[in-house]
């Protein structure tokens, strides 16, 4: 994996670049379209290529995992030929999903004893098992299994978590080094910066993180509740410390709004699923503000869903429309709201480039925030 | 609506032609996907064209008019332009449905009364409503309203019903011919024979909806789960009276094999949610077989989903894949499957067409049914 800095905004901690992987470029900075199951719900991969254009998506080992197996994808030739998708692929390392999702979870030095979500099965993560089944499932970056704590957190809990994080790491380290890529592609490993909102251990875990000059870095354990303030606080002392030559990735960040503001703290990649999720759920997101396609205003608007938008969707249906689809819990609700939030986050992320490129990011930013973030 | 037969089969009934309306030519016999509430369901509209290739949807009037309402639709310009479809749409008439989802229904002379199944608001429907009810909602082709009897049926009961639908009938017509389209565009109007599986109330309906001289005829009240020869007995019984040179349409018919024999006796329309619904639950229909994805035996199949199939999906997805949606219950599983199984029914019906009009026909059906009735 290769990283190049092409632009340094002057205003900004922001920067634009790219990533050079073995499945393709990424330019960055990026939004990470979240594919948990070996699919972005509600999209078909050549709507994912074509339409909104993502050059690289994520997978959740933990859920994979569970199903359909890592076995399965391995005989399959790995996740990229599995699900059809031949540009690259970030998978994390499940810590997110055992302390999310699973049941019965059981933190031990070796690793995580958890309970799957769907049938209570019993199973363990390492620092090391993590490491081979993210080889087995071929993703272009692999992360480091951490622990995520929720928020609020003591600051004790944080900082015992955040040393375990730490000593994870160096296992997992270790064993990505002793191994090799199963695939034949090269096969990129990043470490993840806990430490919840705790300055003095942030600064430890981002330090130690940067001292091993890994090929990315990543900070995890943000936007879990905490204030905006906060996580806004954390990701700036990390990105000062984090190596400015290397990818910095925000992992589940987050609105566009956070992704402006982190963006111009030199993050730069992020995956979130929000445009997903809430996308599912009747949020749209546009260049105009938010809207919440339940509301009645909406219920005989028959304007094209979004003029501005670079999707089919957004010129082929109306707001009155979608407003029934989603109302109404059809599937094609999901299908249209979930592919015009991902079309609008990639190209608000090719603006921030553009006005990184351009030198007008700081002040463009600053407009374009309010509008975001506006309801309309 | 114009109808013009291009080909009559020698060694069966079928028949090769096509149905002319307004909003495009329908070649038949065809098969008509369900866009229950203005969706069919998984599948976008652009799909439905240019991938399905269908030629004419159908719209369920007791889903429209209970969401978004009859009046959205209206403010809009029609169900074409509300959901932008712009080929021919056919709508029932909401009968089929009040009898089989609808809450504390009362038949009275006058009508139906039924309580919503999503609210249970209290609701009207009679055969002159019904009427305008399609006109605003701007069908090509309205349906009358009719009582669909369940199976069993006690044969005084299948008698009463017949003869209620046939009262109904007339006063549906007499609505039809006083009004006039609400879109400037022709608005057919179907009328339904019923009589439930006895011989004798079958052809009375028959015979008083043949004198009728509608621009077209349907037969309604099959496959309600009597067996699939008493089905294909009524079905003969009516098509030997239904005038030969009006489309004859068979509501809600069927897996492929019905079709063949149907199409075989004269049908000229189906309409059925086996492929849509059937396909939503891991049932795939190819030209080798039927696939029940969910079976442990594709497990590790990586081969293409069809191998025959025409749409992208059948090449850009593995049956492994497909079987981790369904059973992951993934939305992208439902949009896979539906669009193929459609796929493979607009690509049949263009095949029955074919061989009609290459005269092997007859051959063709005895080889064909046995291929796509096995499970593979």
């Amino acid at each position: 994996m290769k990283f190049e800095i092409l632009k340094q905004d002057k205003a900004t901690g922001a920067r634009a670049g790219r990533i050079i992987t073995d499945h393709g470029e990424i330019e960055t900075p990026i939004f990470i379209p979240v594919g948990t199951a070996g699919t972005v719900k509600a999209v078909h991969q050549k709507e994912l290529e074509n339409d909104v254009k993502a050059r690289i998506i994520l997978g959740n080992t933990y859920h994979l995992f569970l199903r359909p197996g890592i076995d399965i994808i391995y005989k399959s030739g790995g996740l990229h030929k599995f699900m059809n998708w031949n540009k690259p692929i970030i998978t994390d390392s499940g810590g997110y999903q055992i302390f999310s999702l699973a049941g019965n979870r059981k933190l031990k030095e070796e690793g995580a004893y958890f309970n799957s979500h769907i049938d209570g099965s019993k199973h363990f993560f390492s620092p090391e098992s993590t490491v081979d089944i993210q080889r087995k499932l071929g993703a272009d970056i692999m992360m480091a299994l951490d622990e995520c704590t929720p928020y609020p957190c003591d600051y004790n809990d944080a900082r015992d978590s955040m040393e375990l994080t730490g000593r994870w790491l160096g296992k997992g380290i270790k064993r990505y080094k002793e191994t090799v890529p199963v695939y034949g592609y090269d096969q990129a490993f990043f470490p993840i910066v806990q430490g919840s909102v705790y300055r003095d251990l942030r600064i430890r875990s981002a330090e130690a993180v940067a001292s091993l000059d890994l090929e990315g870095n990543a900070i995890g354990g943000l936007s879990v509740g905490e204030p905006v303030d906060k996580m806004y606080e954390m990701t700036e002392i990390v990105t000062g410390i984090l190596p400015v030559s290397k990818p910095r990735y925000l992992m589940g960040v987050g609105t566009p709004a956070n992704i402006l503001e982190s963006a111009a703290m030199g993050i730069d990649m992020f995956d979130c699923v929000i445009p997903t999720r809430n996308g599912r759920n009747g949020m749209l997101f546009t260049a105009e503000g938010i809207i919440n396609i339940k509301n009645l205003k909406w219920k005989s608007d028959f304007s094209v869903l979004d003029e501005n938008g670079t999707s089919f969707v957004d010129k082929q249906y109306s707001k009155a429309y979608l407003r029934h689809l989603i109302v109404s819990q059809e599937i094609l609700g999901a299908q249209i709201a979930t592919l015009h939030n991902l079309c609008f986050y990639l190209w608000l992320m090719k603006e921030i480039r553009n006005k990184i490129y351009e030198g007008s990011f700081s002040r463009w930013k600053s407009i374009t925030i309010k509008k975001i973030s506006s309801r309309l």
